[in-house]
């Protein structure tokens, strides 16, 4: 059953195109916005790409450990993830998720100092299928 | 213009089905979580209901200012709302949302000290249409 949660929850996380990042502002109060996921891995680390002078690296400076949660209101599925988001130096792995697209934002290019990638590893995972379970959160992690 | 985008906005967030409330816990992280919308007021005045138990209901007595997000990937838009959220404790308010379907979470009915209704008023909203507008927020408010 664990394992059927597990295996149903990272096929969710994987086809969800966007999440919604939940911080904490260094004033103390809640912020959130609407992200698209660069990438889902299998452990459930999500990437995203983010410019360095958005508010929420303030955010994030002030308190890394944040909520992520994406959601399908259609197959009324959602998950929630807790867990620390960290900023990703690694010029390799920079390179690795560049698109051309980004040249737009960051005119630069790979190694524009605007350009972040946000690495983020759930500590604590939750999965709803309301259809399947009811409204009770299924523990993943 | 700014008729029309608070118009957009307006309908985009009354045809809303969920939002994602994001919160601060009184240990100060980040806390977020799906939410069906009771109603949305054409002033933007979101409502919903709720369990007096859950822990949302810490988050807010410690921060009653929250930002709430309702997003829908397959059109591109959303809308980000910051203002106070608070318990509704009128019984004629909370009599007017009560539905039988919720007899289930609540054995004591409209009365049941469990059954909670939260008003959650916005101060600042910002919509977006990807499509139309690009990804900088559009402010209604």
């Amino acid at each position: 059953m664990q394992q059927i949660i597990e295996s149903k929850a990272r096929e969710f996380a994987q086809s969800a195109h966007v999440s919604v990042l939940a911080t904490v502002s260094p004033e103390g109060q809640a912020r959130a916005r609407v992200m698209e996921n660069a990438r889902v891995d299998d452990d459930f680390t999500i990437w995203y790409v983010t410019d360095a002078n958005s508010p929420k690296m303030q955010d994030i400076g002030h308190q890394p450990h944040v909520t992520v949660v994406m959601s399908n209101y259609q197959v009324k599925r959602d998950i929630r993830y807790y867990g620390n988001i960290s900023v990703v130096t690694d010029q390799a792995i920079k390179d690795s998720f560049w698109k051309d697209a980004y040249q737009v934002y960051f005119k630069a290019g790979k190694t524009d100092p605007a350009y972040v990638i946000l690495k983020f590893v759930p500590d604590s995972i939750e999965y709803r299928d309301i259809h399947k379970y009811g409204t009770k959160p299924q523990k993943v992690r």
